[in-house]
């Protein structure tokens, strides 16, 4: 069914880097829903991933930019409204990396140059991002900006390190610059907060695959993948949803106001079989 | 801009009063987006209000219902699907009412005659419909329900009396309801919790109006309004909302998200200059 | 070590049954910290428990009420001023019952005269303590009143029935009278969410065993038992915590800020082992 | 009243600048129950203060250290245990600086060198003297780690500028770690979540006083001061709370769960009084 919910609005999408990434699943669905889009990358992630194809699909232009450098934001800002002709109605932020969980540092070891880095590039961007737009008064009124985040903001997973450090702090800086943008300028902040998804930065997460089971079996729903989140964001884009700001929403199949379901502990309970060696 | 986001759905709207019901906007809003509707409220209601213009412009019927009776509910089910010839995608409950608010009983003070009845009328009534449907199997797979909520579910308002527990009653009944119909049939449930809106039940809330203005200079986008209520209520009918379940979005232009705003502690400062009377 | 923490201090305990009973533990707790107490239960409670024996231990009497019964508690509040010559420094609320979990009605399935009894019994019980306290003015100036609850009042879980909708009610009542009693006394109200724990009560609910077991694997301090709740009850009761109203204090390990423990997930794991029969 | 409740105790206590910081009524209150400490502050905030009085008052030692130096925090907790001839029972933090909020750069002009100053000295801080303890074994089995923060974690305040996202960092790292020391060593790390208190820290914030006066008005209670939240770190540093962790404590007089209160709506009135020139 063609909805055209967002006929004539420009974006920018950060960190496409494949088909499994989240932002390619938004880059296509908006495009698909009326949307001109640029997209953009760290320099590194587009030789590393396969934007150009994404471009192609979705007839955007692909520019090149460090998120934690302000010269870059504001080339990219800048080029992105010469493209356009106009004013960004949509910015979706979806960049994460954690030098520590990389590297395999426990959180009990961790270096504070490498923590530094992770909340520089996974939650200081956001604010950069916003920071450069506000400044060159490059979103319309009304429009919306939403960056990706996970329930590690609320509740410690083990083995997410100071990824969940960073996503507390990108919700944090969602709201307190949601507040600017909104009183200012009416353009509304958010975050979707994703089940754990397949993507190339989720698999490097220790013991991710036994925690998307559970968290399958924990959601009612099941977990919510990177086509859903993509639906969601369209809906946050769009002029349906002016007065949210500022707002965490949960994508995720219920799994956050779950305390135990039948399935999770049906599937745990066969782990005292008998047979099984402890 | 017309996006038929629920073009071919079929959708039961419980509560709409008159034109100031956040119901019967939804009820616009679901029409010219392309859904069906059947109207319902309790006869009382129905003989106050005008809710057969708003059948009228929507090409509804209208089937009275107490939602405090299951016989009544299985009737305005039954009945619905007979004029649908087919099952329901989406179900909005907008019902509350507290006894003790309309006679003016303090919280300390109040019958819990009245509070059970409270209870039962803006809460139960939900797990009533839902119940219902769940038993009739009346849902069709990947339906959404909704209900409205105000923030007096997690914070305390002076004068809300026992709605504010009716109100926590009522997402804590979409929670675990949610769970039930979303393992069993793909079915989500949620709550959409609005800025003060000046409907006929809100204006009964002692010293509304300098709540509203408050509130209106606390949320950095101003109080969300019937409206746009309604237009948050089509995104969660939608497919675009597939994996949202459980869950209570805040469409209030970031007033639970705000400890304080310029706005409002400017005006507060206002109430200190000394030509006042105090 | 002895403190006298509740020194000269004079309680009413709500729900001891017998020496598993969180309130039991509560009243050892606060006598041997210089507390005199009144216990009190259900007629039937007293008469199926051994609470004679904690009253023997404690030097407390026993009043009989029943705290649906508005005449019960006012008796119960009088005789206890008139046995301490005094008004009351602090009151424990340990009370809740779901004739749908005890009748093993599913919750999609519940009897509404059942769930209002659930309410009624485990949630405007202590509406009716605080409203009769207050109409007497029973409890003195920065007084404490204390309901125990469960984290199943914010998440979900498969079994507990009607009893999460309960606790969701509950703690809004503790906020909503805990702002009336504030403002009007200087009386605190607070509710402490405590570990699953294995009380005549909690044996009731389906599944139990297997969510203790996995609570105790995921809270990374273990769960708390009713020894532990006890001691968090002093602390709320002694005079350190005059400024704390309207919160819920959670008493569980760690287990509500937890979203995956290595304990949890490495048991987890072993669930998939080959030789387990699914 | 003589309680001992921290009899034999052993504590460091971070951020005492003058008797008007919340550090210097924990170390007075903690050394009046039994316990023995050492104090430490950075070498600027010992001179410009007068901690000097303080370890003469409570008998201890002051140890100066920068708290984002991994060497100064080893060669504390070293010194400190020495002293003691033991391992420490517990710490309290309460360090907190924002360049950008000392040079009045508004949140939407912040610089990213001052935000990650901010974030290193008020958060980071936090994970260093964990990290530096949990290295060194440094911290008794059942001890107890406290850092202090504000509402303005959750909730955004104009003028508190990135010092919201610093506090909402240092709670996820409170979680964070409060899951790793409390499964490896079951110590229990929380926060205590304040009440707008006039330290000289709190007098910096931009329209402080209006605030304060409206915080009072809306909590039931009123404003919870530096000795109420003093008395609240005793409760968790005793053993009466041991299983209570990766929690935050609103120690608020309410405010946190207050949507209106009545004094604070009517004073909100006034400034709408006809003589006020707007």
């Amino acid at each position: 069914m063609i909805t055209n919910l967002l006929q004539g609005k420009k974006g920018i999408i950060f960190g496409a880097l494949n088909n499994k990434s989240i932002a390619w699943h938004v880059a296509e669905k908006a495009h698909a829903q009326g949307a001109r889009i640029v997209l953009t990358n760290a320099p590194v992630a587009i030789r590393m991933g396969t934007i150009t194809e994404l471009a192609e699909k979705t007839g955007s232009e692909v520019i090149s930019a460090d998120a934690t450098s302000m010269k870059d934001l504001e080339v990219l800002f800048m080029r992105a409204m010469e493209i356009f002709e106009d004013k960004i109605d949509f910015v979706l932020h979806s960049i994460g990396m954690s030098p520590n969980v990389r590297k395999g540092i426990p959180y009990a070891e961790i270096s504070y140059e490498n923590m530094l880095k992770t909340l520089d590039i996974s939650a200081l961007s956001f604010h950069r991002i916003l920071q450069t737009a506000y400044k060159l008064d490059a979103i319309r009124e009304w429009g919306s900006v939403v960056a990706l985040t996970y329930v590690a903001a609320q509740r410690t997973l083990a083995g997410y390190n100071d990824m969940g450090d960073a996503k507390a702090l990108l919700e944090s800086i969602s709201r307190s610059f949601g507040y600017i943008y909104g009183k200012g300028r009416h353009v509304r902040v958010n975050t979707v907060s994703q089940s754990p998804t397949a993507t190339t930065a989720g698999a490097g997460i220790e013991g991710f695959d036994s925690l998307v089971d559970f968290s399958d079996r924990m959601s009612p729903l099941g977990n919510a993948d990177a086509a859903d989140c993509a639906d969601v964001c369209i809906t946050l884009f769009s002029d349906l949803t002016r007065k949210i700001t500022m707002q965490n929403i949960f994508n995720d199949g219920g799994f956050s106001s779950m305390g135990m379901s039948q399935r999770a502990i049906e599937q745990y309970r066969k782990s005292f079989d008998e047979c099984t060696d402890k």
